[in-house]
């Protein structure tokens, strides 16, 4: 492999190199890259802004986590808070800093990500900062995006009787890494044993390359339902539904039955001796979204659409329920990541 | 002095406890803190963005870098690139990471630095993201501004002829700089000496305290000047025009005699063994503007504004010249701080 160091090409050259590659799809977008700051031309309706800092040994772990997806996920967390506003992403930022550890051909491995990201998102890549650090890698990406004022979706605005929906899966990533944690064990022990992933590209896949719903928030527009409340699953389905409930101030009621869980990683989490409803509710990182609609719209999706009803809206001095498969009432506790107490 | 671990706070109520005190300014600010993405109302014209991402042990040093003034610093930089731009800033996210060396009270003065820099420049902090860190403090901002679509001012635009015109003083941030790390020094070797910073608060000041100058864009919007093209002084003023002449495609002449130097600048620099104009040329950090006008715009600056006119852009074939004190003609080399050197 060959080697470059990045004290060889200093701070402007590197972003050269960087960035070149990255096409530009968006007439707003009228300087990118280049210049003080990057210039977007307003259009009527709102911008979203989302932001996330992510940082090497504690979200993120380059022994199993290859550069390239690593600059992909980094760039789909954001658009997944873009979608959960029911809006189109249109420009990122990306910070990087790096240690002397990183060569130019392994950042350029992670700048590949981003702009597979980009290509496949549409979205322009229009600023940033590049910088060493002391130790590790660090990415913070800004995403910005647009949305009508008629569609915006808040996390409050859920209402008694409203229908709670979420789209895909939900505990695949948080058992992907499981699965990636303990190949990692089993390396460390004994660097022969080649990792046994075979047959669980959608458990790894959800946690190494998760796509944010874009075609959720597009399918929404073309059934033309507005939901009432939406939230982005990256905590947990039992913490980021608290969230759409105390921002709504209601209650709810939660089907065991009707989440939706991957025979994958339903499997896996047996395996793990995990009860696969807990890796669902508490396990995080899903990037599927949550969200209330009125009943009279549930109609409107048909068994395709990947999107199930899993529960209602009820008053809040119903609480917080899980309605288990035996039918038993359950209060909600949140429990997902909270990377402060760790 | 009190200490509240971090541990025990948990992010969500760290959250709510760095931001509660924030107030908001501009109408166009729909939603804050608190959602998936933060939501601001379009008006016509240009949106500007920037960001930056510092890190402790590479941008900062906290033996003497105070975390209030680290807050205030941090926003700065970034409302400095907007002010490049001839705009305004209207918002901000701050994203930050921690380790667990920082208690409560200290991440609380850090935002207390934010909140009064927010409150200075009358912006709206909108976002961020908050973590924990392996070791050392990191700190991204991202700046948000709005410009007139006539007002917009690029690194490109300067024509010969123009004029090459900057604010304030050059030099006294690097200058500040080399008397903390000096003092730190002593320090170690010696704790019992307190640090002796008296009467050197402009050049400590310039280090610990910048300014942007929202001022400056605010005299030439005053004045009716847009200049031609314009940046802010960040890695030194030689390379900081080298950017304006490579952007434009156009040379430079810059006069000795004419660049700015503040008295308590000049003195220290000697102290140092340095030349005040290095010091000027290269140090960086100044947080000046530096712009180009028609000539014919010149006048409209009185003695009182606190702008200079420093050279002039030639056509490219005459070169990046420096006019010495002595009227010997030197190339301009761009030898600012290139923080991927280090």
């Amino acid at each position: 492999m060959e080697r470059t160091e990045l004290s060889d090409l200093g701070e402007f050259k590197l972003i050269e190199k960087l960035t070149s590659k990255f096409k530009t799809y968006h007439p707003s977008t009228v300087r990118g890259v280049g210049d003080d700051a990057a210039v977007i031309k307003n259009r009527s309706g709102l911008t979203v802004v989302t932001t996330d800092l992510l940082l090497e040994g504690v979200h993120f772990d380059l022994s199993y986590f290859p550069l390239k997806h690593l600059g992909y996920k980094s760039v789909m967390v954001n658009l997944s808070d873009v979608c959960a506003m029911n809006g189109k992403t249109e420009q990122i930022t990306v910070s990087i800093a790096l240690s002397n550890r990183f060569s130019l051909e392994a950042v350029e491995e992670l700048y590949e990500g981003i702009r597979y990201a980009c290509s496949y998102a549409e979205i322009d890549l229009i600023g940033g900062d590049t910088s060493t650090s002391l130790k590790g890698l660090v990415i913070s990406v800004t995403a910005i995006g647009t949305v009508d004022e008629k569609k915006i979706t808040y996390r409050k605005g859920a209402k008694a009787g409203d229908i709670i929906c979420v789209s895909g899966d939900l505990g695949a990533a948080y058992t992907g890494l499981q699965l990636l944690e303990r190949e990692k064990q089993i390396f460390i022990e004994n660097p022969d044993i080649q990792p046994d992933l075979e047959n669980q590209e959608h458990i790894v896949g959800k946690f190494l390359k998760p796509d944010a719903r874009m075609d959720i928030v597009k399918l929404l527009a073309e059934l033309e339902i507005v939901p009432t409340s939406m939230i982005d699953v990256s905590d947990g389905l039992s913490s980021d539904l608290l969230h759409i409930c105390h921002h709504s101030n209601v209650g709810c009621k939660l089907f065991e039955s009707k989440i939706p869980i991957h025979g994958d990683t339903y499997n896996m989490a047996l395996k793990f001796q995990h009860d696969p409803t807990t890796c669902a509710l508490n396990g995080g990182e899903d990037y599927e979204l949550l969200f209330t609609i009125d009943p009279a719209e549930l109609n409107k999706f048909t068994e395709d659409h990947n999107v199930r009803a899993i529960g209602e809206i009820t008053d809040k001095a119903h609480g917080y329920k899980l309605i288990s498969k035996s039918n038993n009432e359950h209060d909600l506790i949140a429990q997902g990541w909270q990377h402060m107490n760790q």
